[in-house]
């Protein structure tokens, strides 16, 4: 494949890029989450990423916008895209441990808790209609709507969200090693409170299992009047899950070759058991001339933020692949 | 004059309808706010009108949108002109004492403190970042902005403000009877404070003794690309005095003739001192055919919630007075 995997027959005039932000507990459990420096850091990163999407840099710590292996973050690629489009991002806190330092469409809800020994969102429903409440509001002012996601720790939601679905899942990572293991067994854990309560409607699941970024999300493509991408991998392949167990009409999904070869995650299959329609971006990492982001071939970080919808935007606003690996150069070696 | 005071040159394509709501704990001072059915509830005041413009209903408390005396709240009007335009209105958490129950987008201020005691807005200048950077967001995907406010005991504030920036000021009330003693004895205080420290720069005069709405909206006001209607009386009149003494271009402001009739403030001498072009809104509800908002033309509420502003927007839309009028009966009705 070249560049995009799918020739995209979408039309638009007002595309909107938009991402939910959201924490769960998850992503505290030693060796769950690579995307922050410490476990306990892994809840600040949302709102670093999304102050570096609206200023170019974060401004709240004295840090660069990398891994501690010298990765840069998705949000770099993601700032980049809006850099080279003119876009302007719009932010959705879903339920965070900290108050973010930008502006956030804010659907009130809470941090997820752990699932393996109390309810992940308890107030499921109530974040969904909210997510009702922003879709019909975004589709005021937009006709296509890329809705990415960050959730550190989210992969594990997933994961459960997906077999408590009755989905053969495995999940992606931002970690080179997939903590299968770890995940296999948090899992296994949430799945028996699952099954000993008899739990089975989707919002349900969620409030057991999942984390808040999942309701909102639900709840927008629910309203939405346009053409919505979700831009992510396993992550926005659970909430399609979602979804169509409530019986709504499937989206499609935009995501990186990074996270479609993970050959720790069954990415290809499952959006093939939901019946959603999936496309990858390569934007050619490899040979870009950066060693850091040359580690995401390697299976490092991978995608995040909605990094490969927002580059799959600018190439359906007509931005070349040069033009948009190039706006990617530049903008990481500023952090260099 | 008519329905409208003014002929308005203003021309758009994609109009949009804001609300910043915030608190002051001013509001919770006997006698001060009449937004509320007792000084603590004033705080919920915002939150409550959110939900009735976004439901057309008041789900989260067993009340009824109306005043003690029987009056509809200025929140209903906003919602009847949301009606009959099919407007999405977008909500701004500027500083609330309790979670909103709607979608906001949030600037993450704190409640306005008391400013007698202490400074009111202790991060006023990052509220003011926080505005900037909303009005470059809507920007994006408008192109007049008709921006409202609600805050209880906010012409406290307001009062406050315009007299520490030696502005002739006397402001009005959502009382029939204006609590002028009250009020100025507050400002007394608060002023002394002001002199006392030799506090003299805009964003400062607001962190003494404004509240969380003035810096946002004076932040969005200042990177807004489009036009802006202020709609407001005495709050938006606060509001301009700070745009102008950052040396900001001056908007314009819309409010209803109830506030410019108040014998008790002094609207038209403070817009010409500040040079700000004001047109104003007669609904006529005198003759409406409702008793709760004939009370209007006796001095009770008068304006909030952009009220004035909405009405301005739906005539602009191309709605006559008597559309306008009859939708807002009949909203006004389903709730009697």
């Amino acid at each position: 494949m070249g560049f995009f995997s799918a020739i995209c027959p979408v039309t638009f005039d007002k595309p909107l890029f938009c991402s939910i932000l959201g924490n769960t507990l998850l992503s505290t459990v030693p060796g769950i989450s690579g995307a922050g420096p410490t476990p306990e850091k892994t809840l600040l990163t949302p709102i670093l990423d999304a102050e570096l999407i609206t200023f170019g840099t974060i401004k709240s710590q004295p840090i660069k916008p990398n891994t501690p292996t010298g990765c840069p973050t998705p949000a770099t690629i993601t700032r980049a895209m809006m850099e080279l489009t003119g876009l302007h991002p719009v932010f959705i806190n879903s339920g965070l441990q900290n108050q973010p330092t930008v502006p956030c469409i804010d659907a009130y809800g809470n941090v997820g808790e752990d699932p393996r020994f109390r309810d992940a969102v308890p107030h499921a429903r109530n974040l969904f209609r909210q997510g009702e409440l922003i879709g019909n509001f975004l589709s005021a002012y937009s006709d296509l709507l890329v809705l990415g996601e960050c959730v550190p720790g989210g992969t594990t939601t997933a994961l459960c969200v997906l077999r408590a679905l009755n989905y053969d899942a495995a999940v992606s990572s931002s970690f080179t090693n997939n903590p299968v293991t770890k995940k296999d067994e948090i899992c296994r854990l949430a799945l028996k409170r699952i099954s000993d309560d008899e739990v089975s409607l989707p919002l349900d699941i969620i409030r057991y299992t999942g984390d808040p970024m999942m309701p909102v999300a639900a709840g927008i493509a629910r309203t939405y009047a346009g053409n919505i991408i979700l831009a992510g991998g396993t992550q926005m392949l659970a909430v399609s899950a979602v979804i169509k167990a409530i019986g709504g009409s499937l989206p499609n999904i935009v995501t990186t070759t990074y996270v479609r070869d993970d050959p720790t995650a069954n990415v290809v299959h499952l959006a093939k058991q939901i019946g959603i329609g999936i496309s990858y971006v390569d934007p050619g990492f490899g040979d870009i001339g950066h060693i850091g982001l040359a580690r995401y071939c390697i299976g490092e970080v991978k995608e995040g933020m909605g990094a490969g919808g927002a580059m799959c935007l600018a190439y359906l606003l007509g931005y070349s692949p040069e033009a948009i690996r190039s706006k990617i150069l530049t903008t990481v070696n500023t952090y260099s």
